[in-house]
């Protein structure tokens, strides 16, 4: 049983209630003209919450936007208003770091459908007075990345020098420079794909199964009624959490041992370590994320496939592109295993891209571009000073 | 959600209604010497379901002993008496083949803590007079091993010719090495491990929440109360199905194919067909599976680890050994992958035992032991010929 009844969900509740307390900036866009959604409808008024790190230069060329994966966020370094640890990428944004604050200016947004400050199913739906709950429309990467366009448009940015991101991250990378490659110099599509696998739509669908199962879900009306899918969503964070690590990883990291005993109980205790670090992460993940919001990322994740609208040619989706590419992936990642990157590499060499490809050795899993990977850190480092230079941007590192 | 609610629970009901319905033997052992189990306790008037197939030799010579799976049952061959679909070992177990019932004499029995006619969870305690439920005490592998001995003693059979399973039934052949080696000609474990990966824990740990956090679960009193948690299991029964199939194979089968439509429907019904298969392969599984006994048995697997009893040295398991092994993994199988089997191997080496080990190639993942693979089939029946002759089986094929 999960341990986080009765405890609160900050930023749903900052959200809920109206007062938007966390930090950041939060603009509201799509006032006069409504964006268009890629089932159909449209959305007015799209609040989108960010955060910026660094100085914009006078030419506004040294941008980078940052893409947050499923359960990331726009703080993607400093510490954390709600958990109180630090950014998911603080390993890799900062001054003199990978992403190096003290010469980019760095853009990250929650995203459209987030539950952190964005528009999204907390949000309050205009024509009814009410929060969307799940009314809201089933959004796509597509939107998610035309609604960080009207933010870059918005802070007056005509080319974005990169746009970057792993896992949902480089879905979003992806779709930027196949929507928008005249507005973006360099793009580094980071342990994704240009579709979600059938397996991977499968481990969604077992989250989304398990919310759905929970009484308190009211079939996506909790937030009306007062109550949260606590068990449900600890369920599906519990088992999406295992395909974020590898088998390795795991062994390493806990192997068999016990949880501060010396032999099993002959019971359902968190006997082994592995269990208890992954109740853990069920429980502690309630406190910061939103049930509807995770059915309805998790769906624009399966719902991707970047080569349909082109005939299924994923090359075509590339075409003529004049982005400069870093793809990379990580040899233990089996959620989005190299293959996957080769496809992509292989498109855009069909394409004949600018197009560098390098699978990281790691045994930490699809969560290793989220770590500090010397080999990851450095070929990135690599790859964004020689745009940089090609760029024409001061202060480059020799 | 589960659309199984309102169905009858067929087995269970069965049992719990005193009623044994189904098909097959069933004996009640333990009678005047209660099994000691390994959490310290003993249990009384054991009840062992099983089924059988060919003809026992006058030597008794001629026994081949099937351990079943997690979720199997003694329902091996023929049609099952609660799905109406073939067993689980019908391509091995029949006549002319793998596993040839006009040679041996086939027993599986459903195991200790099973709910298809064993003593289980659903049984009556004998002291309370009440469903043992959630009391039942925690059982391993090695206790399912020792009461499957009371029933090949029952029976007369003084040396198994061979005892034979895949994934938890591969764990039951090597306690029989290990607990009785005298009593066992030849052992085929497949697609097992010597002790339950990290991982492995990790995705029962899944399950396991997945139950516990359905309210109808009742903290284990769901008998008493009249109720089911079937949305849990069916939970469970999803994450487990894909860890049990490969991603080549989800690829394969399903890819991205949309189910009874042309496009996805910006919602959450199942749009793709690996959603609709996972589904209804949760929905179909509570109506022949008991959540507490699917509890109880994938804590047995995670307990297992063959060589903690010998001072972490599995090599002393099998020290000495006459048992002829075949070991068997295949090379899609990320579940028990093959260098689990490859530990086991070495272990028996390092034991000079007589041992065979064939990696089968094959993109079916972890069920392919349970599938009609041609290379598999082969090496197996070449396996137990071999055997045949040393034992000086009549009948022997060429």
């Amino acid at each position: 049983m999960s341990k986080d009844q009765g405890q609160t969900n900050h930023a749903i509740d900052a959200y809920a209630d109206g007062a938007w307390t966390l930090p950041g900036e939060r603009v509201r866009l799509a006032t006069e003209t409504p964006l268009p959604l890629d089932c159909g409808t449209t959305l007015k008024d799209v609040d989108i919450a960010y955060q910026s790190w660094g100085e914009l230069n006078a030419e506004k060329s040294n941008v980078i936007l940052v893409c947050h994966a499923l359960t990331g966020d726009h703080f993607v370094a400093g510490k954390h208003p709600i958990t109180g640890k630090p950014g998911w990428w603080e390993a890799v944004v900062g001054p003199g770091k990978v992403i190096d604050t003290d010469r980019y200016f760095v853009i990250c947004s929650n995203i459209l459908g987030g539950c952190m400050g964005s528009t999204g199913l907390q949000s309050v739906n205009p024509e009814t007075g009410e929060h969307w709950g799940r009314d809201f429309p089933v959004i796509t990467i597509g939107d998610m990345v035309r609604a960080q366009k009207l933010l870059i448009d918005h802070l007056g940015i005509e080319k974005l020098f990169a746009v970057v991101g792993g896992s949902m991250g480089g879905m979003q990378v992806l779709e930027w420079a196949c929507q928008f490659p005249d507005h973006v110099f360099a793009a580094v599509p980071i342990a994704t794909a240009a579709r979600h696998s059938a397996q991977n739509i499968a481990f969604h669908e077992v989250g989304r199964q398990a919310i759905m199962a929970d009484p308190d879900w009211c079939k996506g009306n909790y937030l009306a009624e007062d109550k949260k899918p606590h068990r449900g969503l600890a369920v599906a964070r519990m088992a999406a959490h295992i395909t974020y690590l590898s088998e390795a990883a795991l062994t390493r990291k806990f192997g068999r041992n016990l949880q501060d005993r010396d032999q099993v109980t002959y019971g359902f205790d968190a006997d082994f370590q592995v269990e208890s670090y992954l109740r853990y992460q069920g429980s502690s993940f309630v406190d910061r994320f939103d049930a509807n919001s995770y059915l309805f990322i998790t769906r624009a994740m399966d719902y991707f496939d970047l080569a349909e609208r082109f005939d299924g040619q994923l090359s075509k989706a590339f075409k003529d592109t004049p982005v400069r590419f870093l793809v990379m992936s990580f040899t233990s990642d089996w959620l989005y295993p190299t293959h996957e990157s080769r496809e992509i590499v292989h498109a855009l060499n069909a394409g004949a891209a600018n197009v560098s490809f390098v699978e990281i050795k790691s045994d930490k899993g699809h969560d290793a571009f989220l770590l500090d990977e010397p080999d990851f850190h450095q070929v990135f480092e690599g790859f964004l000073n020689g745009c940089a230079e090609h760029r024409g941007l001061k202060g480059a590192k020799s």
